[in-house]
């Protein structure tokens, strides 16, 4: 096994661990001996220039390798990435390493001015651009092809030889990072800079979001709260209620964009230039010449994907969907079922049984959206985008429809087929109270006992009473390895986004959702944390400048709820009442509300600026200072002639 | 006077005069000479490098200034405005003085390298960019205040010194243009091209959008005629044509993107990086520290102009609304009075008079549009907008708004106060009728009469029987100095915007519509041709990638078309027999069905690609091309360490 030092860390004393690599048990020695020289050799030669040292277990296997780097090239990494970073007064600029000095906090021995996970989000970025040279394989594995430009930890990780890789805790770290999120039994806002700098931007943001969206909800809770006090049954008590909360819910989603934009402005990803985007991992193809890049990589025809979309994945979706109103119509007829139990046996276990086929069918849902979400990535991945965003934005597109009719197509029916107010009122909050522990339950509460019960295990066998923080490097990552892996954000979104449509589609027939939604919201933001701390290996860290395409999905969802709040207002018998002679006028009026309410809706969304003013103005002065230096260079150029 | 010449321009054997300068009658000598010294003066001592000669008039008055530049200034010109140009490998990419070489058609002796609307640009851009240094005023006019930075021309303009800049036209160039654009008489596509190379991509880009949006609107104007000539007057059918618009109008705009992209790509503006914006000339205020910049300029409280925009402007526009509400009630009262008329005395000419009062309305709607457009036009100017930008966006929102209200508000009141179709079909005749005619008429054919009879005179009285190509510069100068000046394509877009809103928003009810535009349309390209080429002065090329901000009011109307559709056909009466027990199913049905609409419509909007598919493909290539050089760049850095 190689141990070489490249020539950049003669001056690097001790080796801090970042990342580790997991070896396939049995991998071949050339293989192992080729794929650490890759890492250590030069920049010039092709390398990746990082430091790896193999981690000697018990029993002597050899399949685990600890990645660092030197500070220098930790430095050099960070302007590679185009990590962006506060300068001593105070603005963000693109770091490099020859305007180093201008940076706040920075001095050639202080090795924290890079974050851990910044460093960590480096040496994976470094070890994802590792490419082939001439390898027409990989050495040892004559099935893994290689082509110049490749990359050659995704070829490892798809062939299977390389198991995984993943960031190391800073059990130190984290310890302070637990007491400061959750440990302090003190109501207060959460600490996203230190969740930022630890976990990262895409992280962070997501409880950025969840905390601003509980915040968001407490004034329709508090609105709320005395209609199920004082049981107001009054429509034009409820017509204010869902005015309210269609331009409320406007304004927060307006109001997000701003909180956003300060947000990644003051971590630096608001200005960092987008990376140009490689082919995700999974992409297969005939090797042909891409040509944008005039590289050569897999290329797989455009028609042949577009046919499997049109041609398979939409009838799968159409036939899914099909499927979920087949379950819808098979839940009514289990609550007329019960409704006739209930009828001719009355009795307090017959009253309980009216829930029943609600709480039921609230699992069912909670399932369906389960194995459909495995068919809609297996099949978005069948499809075989090339890039990364584009099976991102095809799978959402998939996960969304599906998920949405799936939770509200009965709800839907309750209101505008069988007219059923009541009902719509038990149904809604039967949904969303069972979907929500469901939820809490399945997502952390288990997976952190799984966690813990393995982990004492571990402990035993282990045969020590040490405490987290004797943990020698090697223990530290036995037991990480062992961890499950954070897929992503995209469950709790999805969440939060059908929370947001059982809050306000119908949110004049239930204005309680709100409260339970807060509530939820309050847990959520500690099983979440529990989760992230306890339960997970530490992610990679993902910068990102805002919430992407759930922007649009939230604003969708408050459309439709604008029509389908007016809809239930015009159905109410006291609206019904204003129009005593005229079923038309009452449509009309109603009609005119909700195109009035959709207009003011779009130019409120239009007049709010995205950004606040401060942040347009420091973005303005950078756009200045980089127009102003490139008039100075070609001023420069014309004075020399 | 100074004429001297500045170090470059010795190898530059002959002048090419481009652009004039007309300075005020009786402008001290001081002020003169220090301002052409400026023009001249090396860049390197802050002056603009360019040429200046004076032109000598018969009466020897010398207030007349012609300028040019050497070819090299031009070039390095080129390259200070991000001009786009093509190289040799067709690719479009930003022109720099060292990469040259690689350009198409570029060689140091082939001076037609950069056009003469683009050697225009730059020299306008250099004048314009000529800033004071530590003048506190205009020499010879202390009460013309200076400070450093600001533009020197923008000063002498708003002080009335220098009378107008202007850039000459090529009567050679012009010649041909005017054959090949209007000449022949003979149907093709304008030669887009030619029209950008001489009149810049902003007016090129507009009569692309005319002729494109006069091909669109043949279709509909081929399915409107026979409802004419059949006289049909089934609503079946009219459902059809309907939903036929509203589809048809989403498509066109957004295919216009597309082609608005292809033509913006090859003429290299949809890869110029924006600017950055100065202040618009007539801004004033206090000086103190542009905060962006951290220059000195002028700064006015953001706070008092919203003060002026939301206390005054917004009642005055209000005021104008009412007033042209007022004005409907009358016409209304009028049509009343030719109604009873022709009741009482049936005759010919009573039938005619029925005619009257909505040939007198349209006139009047003209009139008001006019009038309320130079209110508009002062009231946005006092807001005081700091940039140009801020202040188009302005006046175009209150000019817009009014016009709609003015033009549209008695069509809406027939259709759904009055319910008379029979009226709404007479009123939209007349109104597109009149107000087409009148536009043509005042636009161009009026201008164009007193500019020819302007010539005429003019030549008389230098007593010579000369064509125009042999006139001397000076006579040209004297000649197109007291031509019209072109105030931009806003009234050419509005124009084109309330047409669109006649055809789109009633179009169930008057299929003809569409043909008395394509008519209008085809005329308005040989008038609007025959204005720039023989009206007015020939107007500084403006680079442009898009049409701006009349592509969302074209978007807006067709939205409201959309709802204005629905509404009609749900009131006619054989819809209306459709549902002969419930009225609310047909509103219901007919709310359903517009809804289902306006979701298509977003949907297609957000499902067709804004780019062709080559134009993204070019575009990611720049783009990966620039991240290279820059990863290049960091690597080298790299290596040397």
């Amino acid at each position: 096994v190689v141990e070489s030092w490249s020539f950049l860390d003669t001056v690097e004393s001790n080796f801090t661990p970042l990342v580790v690599i997991e070896l396939a048990k049995g991998t071949k020695e050339e293989t192992i001996e080729w794929f650490t020289k890759r890492i250590v050799d030069k920049k010039a030669n092709g390398g990746a220039q990082l430091l790896v040292k193999p981690l000697v277990m018990e029993n002597g296997v050899e399949n685990i390798y600890l990645v660092g780097a030197s500070h220098l090239r930790l430095l050099l990494g960070a302007e590679t990435v185009g990590l962006v970073k506060e300068c001593s007064d105070n603005s963000m600029r693109t770091f490099t390493y020859s305007s180093r000095k201008t940076f706040k906090d920075f001095a050639d021995d202080n090795h924290n001015f890079l974050t851990m996970a910044e460093c960590q989000y480096i040496i994976k970025h470094e070890l994802e651009n590792l490419r082939a040279k001439n390898e027409k394989m990989i050495p040892g594995y004559p099935q893994a092809k290689l082509y110049p430009g490749k990359s050659i930890v995704r070829r490892l990780l798809t062939s299977g030889i390389l198991v995984q890789i993943f960031p190391l805790h800073d059990r130190e770290e984290l310890k302070k990072l637990r007491h400061r999120w959750y440990g302090r039994v003190k109501v207060g806002y959460q600490p996203l800079d230190d969740i930022r700098c630890y976990f990262g931007e895409t992280i962070a943001l997501y409880f950025g979001f969840l905390e601003y969206f509980t915040f968001a909800l407490i004034p329709m809770a508090v609105i709320g709260i005395p209609y199920y006090v004082f049981a107001w049954e009054d429509y034009d008590k409820y017509v204010m209620f869902a005015t309210f909360n269609l331009l409320w819910s406007t304004v927060i989603l307006e109001v997000w964009k701003r909180i956003c934009a300060i947000l990644t402005y003051r971590w630096g990803t608001l200005l960092m230039k987008r990376q140009f985007e490689e082919p995700r991992p999974g992409f297969h193809g005939v090797l042909g010449i891409n040509p944008v890049t005039g590289r050569e990589e897999p290329v797989y025809s455009s028609l042949k994907r577009q046919l499997r979309i049109y041609l398979v994945s939409l009838p799968f979706v159409c036939l899914c969907l099909y499927f979920s109103l087949y379950v819808m119509m098979i839940y009514f007829d289990l609550e007329q079922w019960a409704l006739d139990y209930h009828k001719e046996n009355e009795s307090n276990f017959s009253s309980l049984m009216l829930y029943v086929p609600s709480i039921i069918y609230a699992v069912v849902i909670e399932i369906m959206n389960r194995i459909y979400r495995y068919a809609a990535e297996f099949l978005t991945s069948w499809e075989n985008h090339r890039l990364e965003s584009s099976y991102q934005n095809h799978l959402i597109l998939k996960v969304l429809v599906f998920n949405f009719l799936n939770c509200f197509a009965s709800l839907f029916y309750i209101a505008f087929v069988l007219f059923d107010m009541k009902l719509l009122r038990q149904s809604l909050a039967t949904l969303l109270i069972t979907s929500q522990i469901l939820n809490q339950f399945a997502e952390s509460l288990l997976p952190y006992w799984l966690q813990k019960r393995y982990n004492r295990r571990m402990k035993k066998r282990m045969c020590s009473q040490k405490t987290d923080r004797d943990l020698s490097i090697a223990e530290q990552v036995n037991m990480e390895k062992e961890m499950g892996t954070y897929l992503g954000t995209f469950d709790d979104y999805l969440e939060l986004f059908l929370q947001f449509g059982y809050v306000s589609l119908f949110s004049c027939v239930y204005p309680l959702a709100a409260v339970f939604a807060v509530l939820n919201n309050i847990t959520e933001i500690y099983s979440d944390a529990l989760k992230m701390c306890r339960v997970y290996k530490r992610p990679f860290a993902e910068p990102t400048a805002n919430i992407g395409v759930w922007q649009l999905a939230f604003e969708t969802m408050s459309v439709i709820s604008v029509v389908t709040n007016c809809i239930l207002i015009g159905m109410s018998p006291q609206v019904d009442a204003l129009f005593p002679d005229s079923k038309m006028d009452l449509v009309l009026t109603v009609a005119l509300v909700e195109h009035l309410l959709l207009a003011i809706k779009f130019i409120m969304a239009f007049v709010i600026p995205d950004k606040p003013r401060d942040i347009q103005m420091k973005l303005a002065k950078l756009e200045f200072e980089s127009l102003e230096a490139l008039k100075q260079q070609v001023r420069a150029f014309q004075m020399q002639l």
